[in-house]
């Protein structure tokens, strides 16, 4: 096996977040979403729907009495609050929440069985029937967050409690999959295990791991089918009648061995879960074939089946790709968790590659559809990420019932609030990479950051941002000795064509065009202590159009300022969206409101709105003149949408034509 | 009871179609429909799905062994298609065809219970359950349909023996519903038999039938909730569950008396059955209140819910109304048989007012998406009529499954086919109606009627029509002797305002705006034999625009010419229908193509198509220009799309703003 070549992260322990617009997120996931969760999933949250995840813990422990509810994937909304948990313990101390922690990991070591199986819902409500439907029930899907969160656990605090029931959890699950003769060839319908299953090789350095995680891709959509045998073999019992997941092969991405798949086929999410495994593994291995594969399935996605907002997945229907092109923006799905899994791919392409075509995913998913999922109080999250909403169509048609107006408490399908959680205390390891003497800065976010490489050179590089609101940025880099290193800059895509770029290096302009590669300048040089480099990224507001063959967006654009997607709301705009039409030529004027939102950049433009004069009793006028009145359409940041109300929403608008 | 004044269709029996347009639908329902439905309903046309109707009758009688095969409602696509045969045998004799029904009729004989009793479902399959769903199980659905059969085979042939079937089964209806103490105070979850009563009581004379067509009507939405009671009886069970119809009660309009009812709600056909049974019973009974309901609904569905079509129903999901100006068109429903009963309903409301308004809107519904339900040749149905069709699409987004893009052979649900049958094969019930001396003239199709008036005046009226490609109609009276009466010529609402209308009596020039009354041009004269009225209506393409509050058409047009609406069609434009956009002032052409669809006028529009150069790769694009060339629009009448395989169609376009 041969390694790629690759960055790394940097830890959350060498890194500390200090930005305008974050620090409020990180206080956010510290001091509320965290805390909130943990009350949800102890079921103290009035109003919310019931979790019961720590109780179905409790009780597989022995601890209460009682039964299990929930959904069959319920433990993982524990083990992604745990994984949040170690992220933030990682980034610094909290006693408090460690000890609510460590109590937790007492109750999960307690619900293991001897063998080291881990899943409340088989041991408490179908102890006979383990590993006897994998295309349904998660349980490798729980299986990869609980490791996932063992190993955040272990490398924040050393503790190895829950380490060591993720290690006996994944011997326990290798004693019952593989190629040998008595094992099952087979692998789960959602997509986890994988991805999981490689973290742990990293900290255990134990290659069973990998070569598990392996075993998984390889087995995937390979013939005979895994799912209809063991269909068989338990009788034809069918877990959620609503999907059809042991048919539907393509909905959990079974319909072709891996390495042959080129389109995101089916759910979103178990794409994206798979696409990071699948580069773990093609990083750890050097398997081209399987990082071919990786970058195809990313093609098609960001070039074909994304939205402006880096939201996937069209249709609510199986929380699924649909095809090329299909991009409705009412009946959208984008799924938070689906963007989240996006930001992991994306981030392991980087390891690979640094090209900052993954940055620019990444930077546009985490901006735009991640922040829309959780309000601005950190209490209420939404699932759906539409581009456009119409309330009173979302209680009375069908097609859009998915689509909510208002974000939600909690969920009795709760997997996006921890998500979310879990991403953003990680936030640090998306902002950074790590490779020999380069380090490459994907984010722009203000942070305290220190590094050190072989030969003892210590380098602190303090950043300032003022993103996503401004595009300047400063380097402030302090070393005990001069040091050699690369300093890599992703100049962002939305202004690499913009005049005014600008990157300064000790107060002095520098050229920085010779020095761009796949989108990073590299700035080399022997480095001081006090050497600052500061770069100007110009944040034009830009009118962005969809590709032609995308029905939805046609005549009509997006406003885009820096990373940040806008959209208009009812409250500022008044109803009936659909009768804007922006002026052609009209300047876009930007305009900070600090009261606003919790203060945004407000965008308007001249528009057109089409008025209902002359109508009264008419559906329908043969020849008539189109009656416009001149208006100023207000847009605000997408994310900081639905947080006034319950109101009417758009990002692409028409334009004149 | 005080009957409203009305007027009344002309009898079959009494009118000929002779019509360039019409005789081949009215052939191809004679000789190919009715007999393509007998093999389908006995399960003889190969690759169709199985209906097992007849089947079902032939056991329910004993004549065969078997079990019960199909919907709930399978008994009523023989009845659907045994008074389609009576409309043909009312129009022209045809000895063989009614020898058939004949044989139908005796097994449908037969299969009566002792009790009166009929519904082959429930005898088979669920003998101890009759009238215990209403809600759900089409009970007295069924029975309306065959009431409706009987009613038109007795017109057609004068034979007994299906009208006492029908009285039998009735009166078995009677003897369970009511108000009077032992009876169930309830009503079907799908309304027919209202109107079948109605039916039953013209043609019998007996009061009762009516009183209970009343009662059905007046019990629906009233409290007690029927549906919750006869569920709590039941034991809760459930018939169909993927809807909710005990609960959802808008879904069969039982969510509020039928006169509180000022909107249209729920599953479309359901609503204007209702609607066209209280106009029946209005018109018996001079209940004003219940014609004040129905002018309600009227105006709700033509003025704020229907497709420019006229097809109704905006969700696949209930097959239902949603909201106000919610008309999607690609999620769109627009049942076939929720136009033919908006026909049902227009007709009604004609007999009681004549107002053109109601005769535009059959005509709309008739042109447009009845015809469209039917191949060109008589084969092949579509039970969705969407305004906007991409058929990768249908295949693999889960919103537009419902929709296809190729009309099909038949249905698990056969609904629709047997309806058009019935509708066309009556068409001539549609065309007249007469009110004392008037003689209503609301669709200009070719055709030779009789008529009498009490004191012996007989009247024969010769239509010549080239509608609906050229408004030129021509009328020819032939008389015994000089008649005084009123010839009243509806004006259409499509060509009010052009100029280059015109009338002339006797080849003379003749004033009519004076004549108007609500749309129709009344000509009183006396006439004498030979007078020749001649009419010119017409046809300049229009640009239709919907209500601004339409989200689906604003910065649309639609081409409609007289009663016909167009579309595009990808086999003459290209794929991707989206990307034209038509020219604002260009002029449209239109060219008939005799070769083309059977002879249709082809539109032709000045338009751009955008370009989808340098995108290469790209899903976004910042500040770029729209590529455009320039193109000809080719536009097609929409009922006779998807006559050329399967492709993608649009009704609304894009107009350059």
């Amino acid at each position: 096996m041969n390694h790629l070549i690759s960055s790394k992260p940097i830890p959350l322990s060498h890194l500390r977040i200090q930005d305008n617009f974050w620090s409020e997120y990180v206080r956010l996931v510290r001091h509320v979403v965290v805390p909130y969760q943990w009350e949800a999933l102890n079921d103290r949250v009035e109003g919310a729907e019931p979790s019961h995840a720590i109780q179905n813990f409790k009780i597989a422990a022995g601890l209460k009495q009682g039964e299990f509810y929930g959904m069959v994937f319920q433990d993982s909304d524990v083990a992604k609050w745990l994984e949040a948990v170690s992220y933030l313990l990682e980034t610094g101390p909290d006693p408090e929440l460690e000890a609510v922690a460590d109590g937790v990991i007492q109750i999960i070591a307690k619900a293991q069985q001897a063998d080291g199986y881990l899943n409340t819902y088989f041991t408490l409500k179908e102890p006979g029937n383990k590993w006897t439907n994998l295309a349904e029930c998660h349980e490798l899907y729980c299986a990869g967050h609980m490791i996932e969160a063992a190993v955040a656990y272990y490398q924040a605090t050393g503790k190895k409690l829950i380490l060591d029931v993720a290690c006996r959890l994944a011997d326990c699950i290798d004693s019952v999959f593989g190629t040998e003769e008595g094992k099952q060839k087979g692998y789960d319908g959602h997509q986890e295990i994988e991805l999981a299953l490689v973290k742990l090789y990293h900290t255990t350095s134990q290659k069973k791991y990998l070569r598990l995680s392996q075993f998984f891709l390889d087995e995937r959509g390979q013939k005979p089918d895994f799912y209809e045998m063991e269909f068989a073999r338990r009788g034809h019992k069918v877990h959620f009648p609503a999907l059809d997941m042991v048919h539907d092969k393509a909905y959990s991405q079974a319909h072709l061995p891996v390495r042959q798949q080129k389109s995101a086929e089916g759910h979103a999410v178990r794409v994206v879960y798979m696409c990071s495994g699948m580069v773990d593994v093609a990083l750890e291995t050097g398997d081209q074939e399987l990082l071919e594969a990786c970058k195809s399935l990313w093609r098609n996605i960001v070039t074909k089946r994304m939205y402006i907002t880096g939201g996937i997945g069209s249709s609510a229907y199986g929380e699924a790709f649909t095809m090329d092109y299909d991009l409705p923006g009412d009946t959208a799905y984008a799924e938070t968790c689906a963007s989240i899994g996006l930001i992991f791919f994306a981030q392991r392409m980087l390891q690979i590659e640094a090209d900052s075509e993954y940055a620019d995913v990444m930077e546009q998913a985490l901006y735009n559809t991640v922040i829309s999922g959780m309000s601005r109080d950190g209490r209420r999250f939404f699932y759906v990420n539409p581009l456009e909403v119409w309330p009173d169509a979302c209680d009375r048609n069908a097609n859009v019932h998915h689509v909510k107006s208002e974000r939600q408490g909690w969920f009795g399908c709760a997997c996006c609030p921890p998500n979310i959680a879990r991403l953003l205390a990680s936030l640090g390891r998306y902002m950074y990479s790590l490779q020999n003497r380069i380090i490459y800065t994907h984010l722009y976010i203000g942070s305290d950051v220190s590094m050190s490489w072989e030969g003892g050179d210590e380098v602190r590089l303090v950043q300032d941002s003022r993103f996503p609101w401004e595009g300047a940025v400063r380097f402030e880099i302090t070393t005990r000795k001069e040091t050699e290193f690369t300093l890599a800059l992703r100049i962002p895509k939305w202004c690499r064509a913009e005049a005014g770029l600008m990157l300064s290096i000790n107060g002095e302009e520098a050229a920085y065009e010779g020095l761009m590669i796949k989108g990073y300048v590299h700035i080399h040089r022997r480095w001081q202590s006090g050497d600052v480099v500061e770069l100007l990224l110009p944040m034009q507001i830009s009118r962005v159009r969809g590709h032609p063959l995308v029905r939805e967006t046609i005549g009509k654009v997006a406003l885009q300022r820096g990373p940040i997607v806008y959209c208009l709301e009812e409250v500022d705009n008044g109803a009936n969206l659909h009768q804007i039409i922006l002026d052609k030529q009209a300047v876009e004027e930007v305009q900070f409101e600090s009261e606003l939102l919790g203060g945004v950049p407000v965008i308007t433009v001249p528009a057109q709105r089409v008025q209902a004069t002359d109508w009264e009793g008419q559906l329908y006028q043969a020849d008539s003149e189109v009656q416009t009145i001149p208006v100023t359409a207000r847009f605000i940041p997408y994310f900081a949408w639905a947080n006034r109300g319950r109101n009417e929403m758009s990002v692409w608008v028409k334009e004149e034509s």
